[in-house]
């Protein structure tokens, strides 16, 4: 009953450094093809923080085997039949939900990520059978979740777009930030080089970077920031009240979150893209006095990834890549070097069929 | 110098139990009547918590000698050469802000208590001159921020309005809570009993007011709560995802902020309204998930004020109140009472010219 699925799996958390990689090749039984559904061969799959946080269970919430991926592009390979938009050949985009309702408050109002009934791409179950991620030969995933891939996005370009470039995209669409705005981005890496790119393509008033790189100045310049800052409290202190948005793109255990408070003026928000596994702690005032708000942002619906991928299409937002092949040991290095915080910006595997 | 002008001070930070009263009378030196300002004499004063936080130093920013009283009530007995509205007679209210610069972005688009030029109306300083509040014979405050009070509002029901009223009205107004909303609020003191009150004005869909006490059950349902729960986790867990929108109303150190933010649906606000002197802490993927935000809200401006009363006047919004007379004895009992925890729910320092 496999019907030739096969992908990279953990099998238990990854500890690195004591010998044994990250995954392994794994056959699995792929949930039916149901009326709806497409089936995908994955050409190219790029390697997400998530994968990083789920594959050493550091958010405590991984099954094993656990096949990650959920940022992936390849050709639809089987319909179901009731499939109205797509068909075989159609070049397709899959992000971290790959079924919804379609039905409820959330999903009629272009909120499908937040519907109670979506499954996530990878580490959840659906209808009893567990789903596993883009780091395979072929997914399965509902109809309105494969999304067509502009012509002028390779598919390794387009992998890290569908997380890392949606989840950076969507605070610009719902909160409105635009030419009005300055906004502060925390972090230059996955996220962050791109939401660098998304502000520019919004036209915001200004584009202040900071990261704990000074090295990374240039770079931040060329994808569109105004402003360098390097990440300092004495720094931070001088960009006191300066910001109108700050999107956190890379905090950790240290992160000063009274101190990036402080950067917003009166009304500002903080907006939340990572996922940090330690709690935040702030001061309540800083919310206060100052009108501020800290807000959440996941992902994104069917019709923002459409949006979003045409809008990358239009304004050139293109992820900076680095390759690894889709081979047991290329994708463990790959694994790696993402851990390694060493990676400009994000990995992506390429190619396919070579299980 | 002194024209007269006679309040009730703290000289130091206040330590309960230790014989040593928390205030005593002071003669102390006004800021010149300029001539935008009107001096008003004080009828009634409200004891906000934050008086308390400040009597005690416990946010570390009190300078002493101290005169409290940010929510008062009196008449106008002399006016500056430039006063346009208001004359000698009128009776009027003051809150938190007593002054600002009337020109920035702030002030011109109603949103003055943020005005970076603006005056607390005690333990600030204007001009060189400490701001002394309402705990007082006699108060000088700019023209704008002395609003006048409609003729149904009492001086000693009028005073808390413009404090821990205007604080409980501003999220309704620009959140643009709602018939639509599930509003949920967290402890019914000073604040809460308000929010309430306000629920019910602005017509919203259900009202579930969360305490601690199962003993304020019927008040919190003829206030306008349509659900009552004792704060208890079991209780807690039940509420998961039912609400829009959490006023927090009475926090403190032992507040579960992942508990409260999970009583939110998709979309969901949880709005600071008190100012807890110990750091918040929560996992931000409750934020990130369900693409809720956390907001901050800071009294409200002359503009704001003078909406509150009317609506106030109209919906028949009132404090509860207990009061204490004028005198030193009095308003040290009023102070003692309130940090005890018992009262229901606002102490109101009445009468004038007993110094």
């Amino acid at each position: 009953m496999s019907e030739g699925f096969v992908g990279f799996a953990a099998l238990k958390p990854y500890v690195p450094g004591q010998g044994e990689p990250a995954i392994q090749l794994h056959e699995f039984e792929s949930r039916p093809l149901r009326p709806s559904d497409v089936e995908i061969e994955v050409s190219a799959c790029g390697i997400c923080g998530t994968d990083i946080h789920h594959l050493t269970d550091g958010w405590k919430r991984a099954t094993y085997p656990l096949i990650p991926g959920h940022e992936f592009v390849g050709r639809v390979i089987k319909v179901g039949g009731e499939v109205k938009q797509l068909k075989v050949g159609d070049r397709v985009g899959v992000s971290p939900s790959s079924s919804s309702c379609g039905e409820c408050k959330e999903c009629t109002s272009g909120f499908g990520q937040l519907c109670a009934k979506k499954i996530v791409t990878y580490n959840g179950v659906f209808e009893g059978y567990r789903t596993y991620g883009g780091y395979a030969n072929k997914v399965r995933v509902q109809e309105p979740w494969a999304i067509k891939m502009p012509e002028n996005i390779s598919d390794e370009e387009g992998a890290p777009l569908l997380c890392a470039g949606i989840t950076t995209f969507l605070p610009f669409k719902h909160h409105k930030i635009g030419p009005n705005d300055r906004v502060g981005i925390l972090g230059i890496g996955g996220l962050g080089h791109l939401a660098i790119q998304w502000a520019r393509a919004f036209s915001c008033k200004s584009v202040v970077v900071i990261s704990t790189s000074a090295s990374k100045e240039e770079e931040a310049k060329r994808l569109g920031a105004t402003d360098f800052v390097v990440n300092t409290p004495e720094n931070l202190k001088k960009l006191t009240s300066s910001l109108d948005v700050l999107l956190v793109c890379g905090s950790g255990s240290s992160t000063n979150w009274n101190a990036l408070l402080n950067l917003l003026d009166n009304h500002g928000k903080l907006v939340m893209l990572d996922l940090p596994e330690k709690p935040m702690t702030f001061a309540p005032t800083a919310l206060i006095y100052k009108h501020l708000s800290m807000v959440g942002s996941f992902v994104g619906s069917n019709v923002d990834l459409a949006e979003m991928l045409e809008l990358a299409s239009k304004a050139d937002v293109r992820p900076m890549i680095e390759k690894v092949g889709n081979t047991c040991e290329e994708v463990n290095k790959g694994i790696d070097k993402l851990m390694s915080g060493k990676v400009r910006y994000r990995v992506v595997i390429c190619g396919k069929g070579r299980f």
